[in-house]
This record gives structure tokens, C-alpha cells and sequence, in this order.
């Protein structure tokens, strides 16, 4: 039997969790440094906090786990002669594997309303499951990377949010445009056309500027039943890129000038600072989700900077102002952001953006010529991980040329050549792997020139 | 709705996961130093990777996950009238959540062989998942910690092992006792006896001689059909403590001898090092499980540090001879050791041995007392963080007593208060919260006295 794994899912060689732990490192510290805290979360939820949730299709994408025992046992008989998967499915799976980090965040609020503090500041940093079908770029098991605060409206936190978004990408060394609106100037653009009640049909139509152009966004809006004078007006408004001009556009519109407002306040604590990618407020940024209330978030990679890339945004998220509301809790306003860990590798892998030595596990390899010598070097080796150096010995001192292969294989930048001479007289080999040069020192300054590697 | 999670998991807090990430954080940078490489494997794996693997009790531990879509449409009407649950699980289930790390593993070098280089050092630290009763300590979902190296047979590697063990198990504070033993040994003492047939029924027994003494184990063995002669011949000889006595009593015992020459073999490694913990060679140590075929480790907490504590090994292993064998690699020897990562956080929390600040996450909180000191507080904020300050600003200029709430909420060290004197002068108020002492420095003292926190 030939062994395999579901498809969808993947394994990862050492070479692709020291690329991935890069990654999540580099988020985690900077969620740490702007004082957000860690939760975890069971991968398994009742189906009854995941279902309906996610829309019907969603629902449709849930992994669901079998009740253990006979999980058939009290299920109806007709039920069954008819296969009534929709009526049946509750009767056999209690469980579900999570499909994001928003839902379970929501779930724990609600639970832990009296162990947590507010504003509650945390990151959540652990794999969702969907049984999408597979394919490139896409597979059923993915780490998400969130982070949120619930429990004030403070705009201070947009900001902070902002320059979380700005610092990681810098320090994964990924060019960034972050793209920044707010719904709801979006509302008051439907506000100002009197089209509100097609609110949903509008940004649907608006979030395909980029790709699909004017004239068809105009098409998409009169297809939506939008009067095509307003369609064209929406267009108009769209293409004003001065806050001010768009205010005076806004006189009737008290949700627009509330957006516009909540845009002020913002910048007036991003202004204060510096930031390494490029922050553009985009008025046509829409992000098709329905429960973001006031900013919107999403993050590209800078394409000025890689012509060549396709790839989708990186990272988003915005303001929610009800997330808890399903489970019970009324009022709780959020405000988070997520970064797409597994496009950014992507991204970082094609564009090689990956620090160099980010594989490096070895500082050096011992090699030993006969039991006694490998029995010293063990010793040796002992004594270097005492002073931290990451070192290892091939296990038997077979032939000099097998051992040279390994240390090949592990792409180590020194080995360490242990003789009889070596042993008597504490002076050791090493050779650099890269230009072949070889120096007689001790320990200690082994130890000392390998901490530098 | 009252929102609820499945029995036998858990939602974490972040006290918890800082705890947890204390105990996973020093065992993986142990794992690294001594030059073991990180894999991940998915959550999901075949049934047919992991059924048969664990027993039939193991079988019905394991978590299956439902086929996606119309999953009773293939499923024989008769077999679903008869609710013949073996028949219908396999139509309906094709995969099931990691009950292990090692099956998995077994499985990763079997189909990976090409890509990784023997020996191959790895180490995983990944959730599993069992149906188990939950109970007190005993979770549904729990992470293990394992580390292995395959391909070689060399006794070095129970030597690096040990040392893992002793190292990690110090840098975590816990004090510990490491029990070692051989089952080649083992198997010598049933050899001596004339009693090789019975090994496993005499391994058992063994098994409980510290829970239930001498009388009552050779019950056990009587019990098991061992002759009473055999069975008070093998206490008689587990009762030896030195290698040499042993030795000159297998004199026909061919497998015992390979043990203690195998146990020397490694003592010759071990003994050219020190260690921290105590290391007891331990000739009655058994370990239920059939794989382990040479050197066998057990840890448990050191009860003359810990009288009261009552609690099993918190860490295990040993030698297999075949762990791909399975899935159709042979002859593929390995050795490796698992931390239980979940009982020694229990014993940790018991014993009261997790570090000063584990929990601690801010360095200090800003407080502003209008809307102008609240956005130069943002700017101070962001310069502080861009010295690598773990700081937080209260996210509205609100009464201070509830900013200060705040601040002991978040169990903070320092305030930093900012009025608009200080927002003129640049000389703000820092104030320990320990002693209340309060002191007026610029933002680069600030910064070089916190980072000293």
C-alpha cells in the first residue's frame, strides 16, 4: 500500500516550516509589540455555533465530524430509507471543524465576557479547514492570521491597525500598497444618488472598478435595476480624490459625512506618524463582505515592484460594529484586520523575498575518524550546544567522504574535523564549506567565531 | 443562544497560551540546538493510514470526518436499513483527524524518502485528536511533542536523546528523574527464565512493580500461566543492580546480552557529560507499548522535590526497529522521545514553577487626559515601539481612574502619563506601578529603562 494524504492538504518538509514559522514570527512579534494577545481555540466547534453562518454555501464548505459510537442508532428509519441528508446530518454530526477565526472569536467574547478586559486586543494565529475543491493557491487546510480589537469605537485603533499592516509587510520585506475606505462614504454615495436601497448592488458593482472598467460597472449597476443616471453619478463622485470636494457632495448625506468624519479623526493619528509602504484612501474600495460597518481595509503587493506577479490582495479587514450579536452579546464594536499567510508566502517565494539563511538549521558538523574520536566528539558537541551553537555529529565515524555528503545535504557552513592529533591537543579543524579554508582553533573560539554565523 | 464548545476541549486565554507557548517555546529550542528539523503533517489524514494502526480500541477513538456533499447516495440501502455501522463508516468516511504524531511520521518518511536525507533528526509539535471519556487532565484535543531521529542505528542518538530530555526538562525548571532501560534486557530476563513465550505477559506485570510490589506481580505472571519458579526467578534478577552481576547470569541469554552491551554502548556517551536531572538506569522499567524493541526512556517528576504532586511520566520513549515497515519501507531503525506537553504544564501550575512574567505582556500604558495629548500619546506610542517597547495606549482620553483600571487589568509595570505640560516639554511622568514612585524622563530614558523590564 502506497501511502498518501487527503487531497487539499499538504505535509512540509523542514525547508518550508522554517519559510512558513518566518512568517508567522514576524506577524506574532509585531502583534506582540502593539500589546495584542494570544487566544487559542478547539479545532472542532458545535456545528451548532459554525452552521449558518458562513451563508448557505458556506455551510455546504464546513468539514463535519461523525459522532463517535453508533452514530446511526437514533436516527429515524424512514429517515434513512429516504436519505434525507439535510434532516439526517444534525442527527450524526454534533461537530465541526473551524472555518475561520472570526466566528470562534465571536463564540469566545460571548463565553469569556467576564475573564476578558475591554477593549480586548488579541491575535489569533491558527489553521481553518473548507472543503473547497483544490487547487492551486487554494487548499482545505490554512492558517489564518487575525487581529482584532472588540470593545471600543476609537479610531486610534484604525490607525494602529494601519501601521500593524504597514511594519509586518516591511519587516517581511514585502512592498505594500494598503488601500483604505470607509463603508460608509460607499453608503453616501448611494445617499447622494437616493439609491440606498440598492446599497449592496451598488459595491458589488463598484468593488470590479479595478478589473472590469467604467463603462461595465455602469452596465452592472443599470443591470441591478440602478437608474443608469445614478449609476453615472456614483462614477462621478468616484472619481473626486479630494476628501473636501467629496464632503461638499455629501450635504444631504448623514452617513456619508459621518464616513467622512471617521476618515479625519483616523488620519489625524496616522498623519502623526512615518509608515514604509505606500497608504492610499480609496474610494472605490469596497471588500464584498457584509457585516464591515465603517473602515475597510486591503493590502496588495506593489505591483511597481513586482510587474510580474498575479496575485490577489494579501491581506484586509475593517470595522464590524455587531459581532457578537448572534451569540447573545449586543454592542460590542470591533475592528480587525487579517493577513493571507499563505498568498504572502506565495508572493515571497516567487518574488525570492525570503531572507537569506532562513533555512539554516546547522552551525556546524562534527565528523569523527574512529570510535574513540567520536566518542570525544560527542563530548565536544556537548560542550558547544552548552554555549548554544546549534551542532551535530554524524552518528558513526564511517568514511570521511559519507559524512561530507551529509553535511552537504544539510547545507552546514562548517564542519568540525576531529583526529586523534585534534583529540590529544584540544586544537580542532574546522573548514568553512564555502571557500574550503581550513583553521586550527579551540573550542572557545570555535564557539566564538560560529556565533557570528 | 448560549454559545458552548465540545466537551473534552478548550478555549485558551492568553495567560494560558503564554504558559503554554513557555513550555512548547523551551522544548523546541532544545529540539533545535541539538539539530532536529520541524515538520508539520495535516490534520486530516486517510482512514486507511490510520485505522489498524492503534487496536481496536484505538479504532474507535479515532475522530472520523464526514464525506463532503451527498454523503449517503453510494451507501447500500440494505446495509443503511440495517444500520451496519462497520460497513456503512468506510462509504461515508474517508478521513479522520491525527491520533498521534508517530503514525503520521511513519507515514511523511515513507512518502517523502526522496526529499529527506538520512539520518533524518525531526521533531513535531502538533495537536492530536481522541474520543476519550474527557476527565481531569484529559482532553479530546491535546498537543504532543515529539522528537526522533531515523535511519541509523547508531546508541549516540539515545544519548542525544537523554540529553534532550535532561536539558528541556531543566530549562523548564522541572525537576526530574530520567528511568532508562533496554527491552533487549527485558527480553533477557524472560530468556534466563526459559520463559520467551510469555514476554509480553511478563513485561506487563513488570510493568507494576512500583504500583503494586513483588507478591502481586508474580501473581500477575502466575495468573499469565508463568510457572511461580519463573516468575520469582525474574524478581530475583530485577532486583540486581549492577550491569556486571546481570551480565554473568545471561550467559545463554544471547538477546540480553546484546541489551547490556547496547546499554554500554551508550554509557559510554552519556558518562563523558554532565547532567542536571537525576538519570537511573531502572531494569524493571517496562513501557506497555509492543513497538519499542531497544532502549526505553521514561521521565517523571522528582518526587523528593515535589512530595505531594500525584502524577504519572510526563515524558517517554525509545528505540523501534521498524516504524515504516507498515507502509512498506523496512529496515528503517529509529529512536526517539515524547514530552507531554499538557501533564507538564499541570505539574508546572501545580508546583508553582513557571517563571516570573511569563504572563506579562505590556511594558507600560500611555494615559492622555484630552484629545490633543491623545494623539501626540499616539505619536509617543508609535516612537516607542519603534524602539522595540511592548506599549499601549488607552484608546479614548477618559477619567483616568478607569484608564488606571485599565492598566491593572492589564497587570501592567509602568504608566506613563501625558498631560499637555508634558506634550509641550517632551518630559513625561513614568510611574511604577509596584511602589507608585513617579519620575519625569525624555521618551530615549523611558525607552533604555524599559527595556530592561
Amino acid at each position: 500500500m502506497k501511502p498518501s494524504i487527503p487531497k487539499g492538504t499538504r505535509d512540509f518538509l523542514p525547508a518550508q516550516v522554517y519559510k512558513r514559522n518566518f512568517i508567522f514570527d514576524t506577524i506574532r512579534s509585531v502583534f506582540k509589540k502593539y500589546g495584542y494577545q494570544p487566544i487559542e481555540t478547539p479545532t472542532m466547534e458545535l456545528l451548532s455555533t459554525l452552521t449558518g453562518k458562513y451563508g448557505e454555501e458556506g455551510d455546504k464548505l464546513l468539514f463535519k465530524v461523525l459522532n463517535n459510537g453508533e452514530f446511526l442508532d437514533d436516527v429515524d428509519d424512514q429517515l434513512l430509507a429516504a436519505k434525507d441528508h439535510k434532516k439526517i446530518l444534525p442527527e450524526i454530526s454534533k461537530r465541526g471543524l473551524r472555518y475561520d477565526l472570526t466566528v470562534p472569536f465571536a463564540r469566545y467574547v460571548v463565553m469569556h465576557q467576564n475573564d476578558i478586559k475591554f477593549p480586548f486586543k488579541r491575535y489569533h494565529i491558527q489553521p481553518v479547514w473548507r472543503a473547497d475543491r483544490p487547487q492551486k493557491g487554494r487548499y482545505q487546510e490554512f492558517y489564518q492570521c487575525d487581529v482584532d480589537v472588540v470593545g471600543s469605537d476609537s479610531l486610534m485603533y484604525e490607525a494602529e491597525l494601519t501601521k500593524i499592516l504597514d511594519e509586518a509587510l516591511h519587516k517581511l520585506n514585502v512592498k505594500s500598497i494598503i488601500k483604505i475606505n470607509n463603508r460608509k462614504i460607499l453608503f453616501g454615495l448611494a445617499e447622494a444618488m437616493g439609491i440606498t436601497d440598492n446599497f449592496m448592488d451598488m459595491t458589488m458593482a463598484i468593488d470590479k472598478l479595478d478589473k472590469i472598467g467604467r463603462e461595465k460597472v455602469i452596465l452592472e449597476m443599470t443591470k441591478r435595476s440602478i437608474p443608469a443616471s445614478a449609476a453615472e453619478g456614483v462614477l462621478d463622485l468616484l472619481s473626486i480624490d479630494n476628501l473636501g470636494d467629496l464632503e461638499s457632495k455629501f450635504q444631504n448625506c448623514p452617513q456619508g459625512l459621518k464616513g467622512i468624519e471617521e476618515l479625519k479623526e483616523f488620519h489625524a493619528y496616522l498623519d502623526l506618524t512615518t509608515s514604509f509602504n505606500k497608504i492610499k484612501f480609496d474610494i472605490s474600495l469596497a471588500r464584498g463582505l457584509n457585516y464591515y460597518t465603517g473602515c475597510i481595509f486591503e493590502v496588495e503587493a506593489d505591483k511597481e515592484f513586482y510587474p510580474t506577479l498575479k496575485m490577489g490582495s494579501i491581506a484586509g479587514g475593517g470595522r464590524y460594529d455587531n459581532l457578537t450579536g448572534v451569540f447573545g452579546l449586543k454592542d460590542v464594536s470591533g475592528v480587525g484586520v487579517s493577513f493571507g499567510a499563505e498568498r504572502i508566502y506565495d508572493v515571497m517565494e516567487e518574488e525570492d523575498l525570503f531572507p537569506i539563511g532562513v533555512e539554516k538549521d546547522l552551525d556546524v558538523l562534527l565528523i569523527a575518524f574512529d570510535d574513540a574520536t567520536h566518542k570525544y566528539s560527542f563530548q565536544v558537541l556537548q560542550t558547544l550546544r552548552g554555549m548554544n551553537i546549534v551542532a551535530d555529529l554524524y552518528p558513526t565515524p564511517t568514511k570521511m567522504k559519507k559524512q561530507m555528503k551529509y553535511a552537504d545535504a544539510r547545507n552546514v557552513p562548517y564542519v568540525l574535523l576531529i583526529g586523534s592529533e585534534e583529540m590529544e591537543s584540544g586544537v580542532l579543524s574546522l573548514k568553512n564549506m564555502v571557500n574550503g579554508e581550513q583553521s586550527k582553533l579551540s573550542i572557545e573560539e570555535i564557539a566564538k567565531k560560529l556565533a557570528t554565523v
